[in-house]
């Protein structure tokens, strides 16, 4: 059984893979299986994935066989365990618990090469409701506090399957930043009585004509934040106030989020000549309930230098690109509709 | 004039560099400069460097001659600089203030392939001193509220010369996760009247007969922590109370430290075989004088694995080797004395 440990300085919590410990020896470089290597998430190996646990096919067919457009299997080497109890205890000043949670992983399409930025803006909706029905789902399970939607993309982003797919982990605790977030905005709040994201939103559209901005659409906004981490860092928000992901629900919502998910990873892609990416969807916990002071939204963070232990090491970031350079850079790319 | 701007929700400053923006078609993989090509930092290229701000030449010569053991200069491509006032301003709901600050190097020995587990102990010392006087005289600058030490070694780990060096940034800011430091350590002591480290280093060697513990001196001790963000993390901690570096004063104790460094860089380099890796000394900001809640140390950080962006933007880290084994493979690693 992983356990989840905290530390008792920070307050992080941080999942110790206990049962398939890495020995020294272990950590040669991680090689993404490259095209022509077996594919267990192609169509025809439904069988080399755990049962799926939410599908969408459209045509028909019995579970776990090919015509699926999007499939969600259980990880079938998982970072937490869905069985058990949280067992919460200390050891001396330390505490912990048992790693359990959920690990899933969301195949974004039958195609092994087509990533958001190319599958058709009808597809990439359902996708995004994969996401939201297993957020949902898992959300049930009343031992979770928190479902996180990630996405690592290409060998420098840490995915180890080149075949496109999304990862979802549901969590006892709430990841730290996540964390930091909800206070941050809460303090926010507190003092200005609006919500900081919204304020953000409204800001970054009027200001200099939107020299943060990358593209918009009717519901959302994509936009290069104030002070990134990362040169080209982008973050994509709701215009309008929502503090949860799961609250995504008309046609038309889903729809202009799909169409700026393909937007701006076509600008990304292009710019960058596809860089290896990672995404996190940051959303309030569901227990909570509708908060007037968190704002969901999703980062970007496009893996182009190589530093990275110091700034874990310190949270202190030094990033070669202005916002508003990036953010022109990415305007100028043109994009299919 | 870089800038240093703050992110609006969690209080993050990072350094905008807007002199010198990449663009897109900049990020090309990061080379370390290979032994055979030329070294700004070897002893007959004094003039290649900035004038020194700091040495230690113990056989006598002029300024920036060769026959030095340690010498610290100017970086020639500083994150921040350090001239100029910090014009602390708005923009709207955003803050920033001007890039000031200092960006050292600390070369830490004329011999070129020769780092910190290689170096005889005594020149490990002349080191040490080197960053506690770079230290003390940069807080003599009162616009500076924080003075960080760090190393980045090897290419995965972010160096751009493979000349063994540290690094220091002086700041007018508080680095994140040094601040979150501060404020968890106050917290527990606000609690328990007792500095969270020295129930750390307590625990730790007593417990289990140290099963976290890697090696130990008189006055210094190296753990493997209770809750690691990666694998063969690795902390080394003054065993009594002292809440900064720069308190570092007797020769026993820069004896001790140095060996314990030494030490513990051998086991690390033949157990993972030389890996990248960072590290940061984390310590009490000067203007704080003695605090009895926080515990200087050094945080030692080997790059393994490849996963980054999605830990940075979770705050979520999955660590494959629970602190118990790394600590078992590291102390059974035989060392020179």
């Amino acid at each position: 059984m992983p356990e989840l440990r905290k530390d008792p300085v920070v307050g992080r919590w941080v999942i110790i893979s206990t049962d398939r410990s890495r020995r020294p020896t272990n950590f040669t470089p991680v090689r993404v299986e490259k095209t022509g290597s077996f594919c267990p998430f192609c169509p025809g190996h439904e069988d080399k994935t755990p049962p799926e646990v939410y599908v969408s096919r459209p045509g028909g067919g019995g579970p776990n066989s090919a015509g699926w457009k999007v499939r969600v299997v259980p990880n079938k080497f998982p970072a937490l365990q869905i069985e058990g109890a949280l067992d919460r205890r200390g050891e001396g000043l330390y505490d912990k618990m048992n790693g359990v949670g959920a690990h899933e992983v969301v195949i974004e399409g039958p195609g092994h090469d087509q990533d958001l930025a190319d599958l058709p803006v009808e597809h990439v909706v359902e996708v995004l409701k994969a996401y939201r029905e297993r957020m949902v789902d898992l959300h049930r399970d009343r031992r979770f506090r928190y479902v996180l939607i990630f996405k690592n993309h290409g060998a420098g982003a840490g995915a180890t399957l080149e075949h496109t797919h999304t990862q979802l982990i549901a969590t006892p605790i709430i990841p730290k930043i996540l964390q930091e977030e909800l206070d941050g905005a809460r303090r926010y709040y507190e003092l200005k009585e609006r919500c900081v994201f919204c304020d953000i939103v409204q800001q970054d559209t009027a200001d200099h004509n939107g020299r943060r901005v990358v593209t918009m659409n009717d519901r959302f906004v994509t936009i290069e934040p104030f002070a990134p981490r990362f040169p080209f860092e982008t973050w994509i928000l709701p215009r309008r106030h929502d503090s949860s992901f799961q609250v995504v629900a008309d046609e038309e919502e889903f729809h202009d989020l799909a169409a700026i998910l393909k937007d701006t990873f076509q600008r990304l892609n292009r710019a960058l000549d596809k860089p290896p990416f990672n995404f996190v969807i940051h959303t309030a916990p569901v227990a909570e309930g509708d908060l007037e002071y968190y704002h969901w939204h999703l980062e970007i963070m496009p893996k182009l230098t190589r530093v990275a232990g110091f700034e874990i090491g310190s949270g202190f970031y030094i990033n070669p690109t202005p916002p508003e350079d990036a953010a022109q850079y990415l305007r100028e790319i043109a994009v299919e509709a």
